[in-house]
């Protein structure tokens, strides 16, 4: 789907397009129905916003600076810029509180628009919220209001091009506001790929990857985002950072990775420069099966430690294979037992093969059973569609939410066991605790949870009892609160723990060099 | 060599054992003689030092702490922790000038008393300089002295111990005063290897690795050690910093990456978590003839963007070719026209094998000469020598120093004409510049010079002529001022450049927030 054809904003209620709303696919519906009753749970109609804040002297400022079609305040414009796409923004939203709307949209157009935007912001004490996709699914763009005459949302929708590429060296400059699809496409032009495919990829945006240390689906060939920058350009309140003089360096502490994951809360990200590759000719997605998820996750282990990573590398534990191929079309009639993995080759015809042939022998070698392209393609198929499933469950009664961490090898069983266990403890009967591996290294992996539940009268309450069982068990576990989907809000007080008081101490002191009034997201990552 | 073999301590005048110096071999004395002429040019006796500064009341506290045995402040003590091992250390070291000597040695056992002394150097307000191999070529172990009560050496040598490998992982815990041969040493043991082999490795420690962001000669296919580090403990004045949850993570910025390159300006590394391998099976080293050192640039490139990157991979330039071949025997009576290319192959007989069968498809069809194992082998025997063969030209009376930088692939070639430009004005004649790629990424490589002049009457200002063109001729051509050196003292005034005034705010916040009074190893780092 070209970036032309879908819509480039999103209703705080929903994910997506709403043209590609979809009701549940019928088996689903059955299974919905006989593990949790179906229910009929609408969204409320538009509820309205309480007038902007901000006073019009301000906003007559931002008008000079950025021209009257820049600065909005309707509704509408607030109204799509009104926190992200968590499970418990949705359930706010589909309930009528939209209390976090900002008071004005605000769309610079270039770095020097940022920098004025954030020097007036400054002046009169505004939070700012730096706003790409919408996608955070931790509270990311839900500032703190308190104190501060106003939330402008910094809309980045303007800052779409394609700086420039290099062929030689292989690398691109991208303007933070572009969408996954747009950036891609652009690239393709120049016969490139950034190969960089998160779930939220359809609305997320580049600075939002590299503001968040975004992961995505081919990580295992392509690599984190954080590994794709070798150079970033921020605004900040005290003026303009540019990193990047090299791949790597021994110049004193790698600034960019102190810049990567900080959320918009030391500057607003206002070009990335990224390692890409060439686009890639051939594309093979195939399924493979395991009698169990320890014996799936220790052939990615042999797999990441031999140094033969497919491009796409997956595994799902038992439960998610099972609801994943209640389809029983899905893998040529096979029956949904053990774990299913999907594996992804992308390159050249000749290296596709090499290393298809390759992890072949070490995956039969280890026990698993080939189970050809078709579940690969369909995983292939549907890789966007989740958050357009969840919304169905809502409007069905059914809460759905995931959650994410990642650990050393050697800790995966234990962390797998104590998140499960406090996530079915927390969430009762009845409730569906699903996982997946979808990102490994060679000295660890990431585990990925989905949980369904039955809506309780107040699901607020009840997903907040859940996920605070689930992250205490991941920092007992000493894993990390989150391997993608940063902190924003919502991880706040596991990390801390994660980091230690130290740690916060030091996000303190950069945030109060950068950003000495705190206007900058406030509330969001900082502890 | 094992650890037990080598003198533990290099005197400040000189690299390394002095049973290991040697004589300038036959054909090096002749070009040297040939180019240069030949000077005899002893070091001085040893020196007399200053009496120590600090207070004896302070010693006693030290001495309560850690004992009469570790807390040392006889000369020859400290004498031996007197500055690193860059030219201008050695040249001011043969002279007589040992003014930056510290006051006093101490040697904390592990992490408390690493702690405990920083608190004690806080309350006295006392320099400190953490001290692993001494190995610095950039003026990393000469602290500012002014305004302190007394500096003091906080030497790692009894923190040597391997804490606990992960064979699950891949990963293994190890104390900073390990020497690269001492935590080969254990690792191997294990059955396990870091890999990680810089030119300074036989001295080198772990803490020195990570707190300089080193790169070894097999760094291409073991990465870089601020890439190998999955976790670090670091004891600052004011507390313990624990970090590494996981391989990866999004929890907020990557602050392992903002201590690895702090160089013991923001705290005392105390331990240290790497990534390990399996120790190789087999290893095969070969050399590989291109027509011109861009030649065989560009196949170094081809390699790295295909993912076929060998163990090792450097090349020579025409000039450090030449000069290397002066030997006939090099490689079996070769002409020594063109650039010689060091590949190497680590592991399984069958990877190895795999790997050096695509590798030299590709190498081939893009016009090099395979010249076989002898080439190979003979770098690999000799590659830890090169310090001592300084000395012995220091001795004859040449100026041997080296610097590194690095650049996107697209610069490479207007980099090493400008540093090479620079460096051969400033020098003058007689002097030779010598060059080679020793680090490789998808999108950049490092460049390597060795330069050799006659030296001067007073060589210091010589060479900071020539260490100024240089640097500014890096910075100027948008490049790193160091790869893998490092910062120190000597680069500070580049990397203000580098990072910009705003990236130096913020190393000085985070120095301001860890070590309030500034004893870290002052004037190092931080413009």
């Amino acid at each position: 789907m070209s970036s032309n054809e879908q819509s480039a904003e999103m209703h705080p209620s929903r994910w997506g397009d709403p043209a590609r709303a979809q009701a549940l696919p019928a088996e689903t519906r059955g299974l919905v129905e006989m593990v949790f009753g179906l229910e009929d749970r609408p969204a409320v109609p538009e509820a309205p916003l309480a007038a902007p804040a901000i006073e019009p002297t301000v906003l007559a400022a931002l008008v000079d600076l950025l021209g009257d079609d820049h600065v909005r305040t309707d509704d509408d414009t607030r109204r799509l810029r009104t926190r992200g796409k968590s499970t418990p923004d949705l359930v706010k939203a589909r309930t009528g509180d939209l209390t976090d709307a900002p008071d004005a949209v605000v769309r610079p157009g270039n770095h020097d628009e940022v920098a004025a935007v954030l020097a007036l912001a400054v002046e009169h004490h505004l939070a700012v919220v730096p706003f790409g996709g919408g996608t955070s699914v931790t509270g990311g763009l839900v500032a703190a209001r308190a104190g501060f005459a106003g939330v402008l949302s910094l809309d980045l929708v303007r800052m779409k091009r394609l700086v420039s590429v290099d062929h030689v060296s292989m690398t691109a400059t991208l303007e933070p506001g572009l969408r996954g699809p747009e950036a891609e496409a652009l690239l393709a032009a120049e016969g490139v790929t950034l190969g960089h495919y998160p779930q939220s990829w359809e609305y997320a945006s580049i600075g939002g990857f590299a503001a968040t240390r975004s992961s995505g689906q081919s990580s295992a060939g392509y690599g984190r985002f954080d590994a794709l920058v070798v150079g970033l350009t921020v605004a900040t309140p005290r003026g303009r950072v540019a990193l990047g003089s090299a791949p790597a360096n021994a110049a004193g502490p790698d600034l960019r990775q102190l810049f990567l994951g900080s959320e918009g809360t030391f500057g607003v990200i206002t070009a990335v420069t990224v390692r890409v590759r060439r686009v890639p000719v051939q594309k093979v997605y195939e399924g493979w099966r395991w009698a169990s998820f320890a014996e799936g996750a220790a052939a990615m282990r042999a797999l990441a430690q031999s140094g033969l990573l497919p491009s796409v590398l997956r595994l799902s534990d038992e439960a998610e294979t099972a609801i994943n191929l209640a389809d029983p079309d899905a893998i040529g009639g096979e029956s949904s037992a053990g774990c299913l993995m999907i594996t992804g080759y992308e390159g050249e015809p000749a290296a596709v093969e090499a290393k298809r042939a390759a992890v072949t022998a070490v995956l039969a070698g280890l026990g698993g059973t080939c189970v050809g392209t078709e579940a690969g393609e369909k995983w292939s198929h549907g890789r966007f569609d989740a958050p357009y499933l969840r919304d169905s469950m809502l409007d069905a009664g059914v809460l759905v939410e995931t959650l994410e961490t990642a650990t050393f090898w050697s800790n995966v069983e234990r962390l797998y066991a104590d998140v499960k266990t406090a996530l079915t403890a927390s969430l009762g009967d009845p409730s569906i605790v699903l996982c997946h591996i979808s990102h490994v290294y060679e000295t660890g992996c990431s585990l990925y949870f989905t949980i369904a539940a039955k809506e309780a009268a107040d699901p607020l309450p009840q997903w907040e009892r859940a996920k605070v069982a689930a992250s205490d068990a991941m920092v007992a576990a000493g894993a990390t609160i989150t391997h993608h989907h940063a902190v924003g809000t919502d991880h706040k007080p596991w990390l801390a723990q994660e980091i230690g008081p130290l740690g916060v101490s030091v996000l303190r002191a950069v945030k109060a060099d950068l950003d000495p009034t705190g206007i900058l997201n406030p509330g969001v990552l900082i502890p």
